[in-house]
C-alpha cells in the first residue's frame, strides 16, 4: 500500500492580527510515492476566500498522476475550504480528510454565521463532512478522525495505517505540513524573488 | 548511518533573461533524519551576490542540531556561493559537496574573470573545492563527484551510499532540490502572502 501515489494538501499560516480580507496564504500540494516526495506545487489562496477548491484542482491537474488525495482539513486558509467531493468529482480518486480532533461543528457553524453573508453555502460544504470516524493509525498514539469520499472506512483505516510512520498522521500530510508552514514563514520574511 | 541528521542545501531557479543584479532566488535548507524531513528553512539570496554563505549559516543555526551538511554545489544563486570551509569552521560538522559532473574549472574561472571585479576572492573559494573525487552511490547509476571537509573520502563514500535510495544523489539533496525548485517557481507566479 505504501507505494501508492498520494497527493496531500496543507495550507500555510497567516497572521491573525491583520485584517483578513485580501490576506493570502499558501496552499501546498505534495505528491509522494513510497514515502518519498516526488513533486511539490504551491498556489496562493485567499484567507476566508472561496478559491481553495479551485486552486487544489489546479495543483492536482499539474501533478497529474496520483491514486489518493489526503486533506488535513476541510478549512484551508481560515474559512476558505477544499471540498473533497469536488476533488472526487474531478479526478475520481478517493479523498480522505484526516483531522486530529473531533471537529466542533456548532462552533464552525456559528463562526460562519457571524462572519459571512454566504454562510449557508460554506456551511453546506463543512456540513457534508462534519461526521467523523475514529481511526487508529499508530498503536502508540491517540486516534485520528476521518471522513472520506470514493473509499470505505475499512479501506481508509488500512491505507492510513500503511502511510503512518511517525506520530499519528500519514507521512504525506506530515511532510506537506512542514513544507507549508516553513514556506509561509519564509514568505513573510523574504522579499519576493 | 541513515539515522544521521543531515542538513542539505539547494537553491531555487531564477530567470536568466532578467538583469542579474539585485535578482533574488531562494536558498532552502532541509533537515532530514532517517530519510524523513523534520524541518525546512528558507532564505532569499542575491543572484551573483555574496550572501549565500552567511544565509546558509543562518539557516543552520536556526535548525540547530545536525550531524552532516550536504551541498549540491559550491555555486548557489548563479555565482554566489556557499563556502564549505566556513560552514565547517562555524559548526565543526562534516560538509560534503556532491555534484553530478566533473566541474569545468577553467570555464568557471573565465566566467568569474569576465563578470566580476572581485573574481579573485570568488575564485579562491571555488578553487579550494575544484578537485573532485568519484563516488559510486548506486551500482545501477553513474558516479557522483565529491569534495568535502571534516571527513575523509572513504567515510564520504559510505555515508553517501547509505543516504542514496533513488538515482545517484543522496535523499536529503534530492528532496531539497524538489522543494527549492517548486518554491522558486511558485514565488514567480504567486503574489506575496
Amino acid at each position: 500500500m505504501c507505494s501508492l501515489k498520494v497527493l496531500a494538501f496543507e495550507d500555510g499560516s497567516f497572521s491573525p492580527s491583520r485584517k483578513r480580507s485580501h490576506v493570502k496564504t499558501v496552499l501546498v500540494g505534495v505528491l509522494t510515492s513510497n514515502f518519498t516526495i516526488t513533486r511539490v506545487e504551491v498556489r496562493d489562496i485567499e484567507v476566508d476566500g472561496l478559491d481553495a477548491t479551485e486552486k487544489a484542482i489546479d495543483i492536482a491537474k499539474s501533478l497529474q498522476s496520483f491514486d489518493l488525495i489526503l486533506q488535513g482539513s476541510i478549512a484551508y486558509g481560515g474559512f476558505n475550504f477544499i471540498d473533497p467531493e469536488a476533488l472526487y468529482h474531478e479526478f475520481r480518486k478517493p479523498v480522505i480528510v484526516v483531522v486530529g480532533e473531533i471537529p466542533d461543528n456548532e462552533a464552525v457553524k456559528n463562526a460562519l454565521i457571524k462572519h459571512f453573508d454566504d454562510w449557508k453555502a460554506r456551511w453546506s460544504v463543512f456540513n457534508k463532512f462534519s461526521q467523523v470516524f475514529e481511526a487508529h493509525t499508530n498503536p502508540r498514539e491517540n486516534p485520528v478522525y476521518v471522513n472520506f469520499v470514493g473509499i470505505d472506512l475499512s479501506q481508509v483505516k488500512d491505507v492510513l495505517k500503511s502511510l503512518t510512520v511517525f506520530g499519528r498522521f500519514p507521512e504525506p500530510l506530515r511532510v506537506a505540513w512542514i513544507i507549508a508552514k516553513s514556506l509561509s514563514k519564509a514568505l513573510k520574511t523574504t522579499s519576493k524573488v
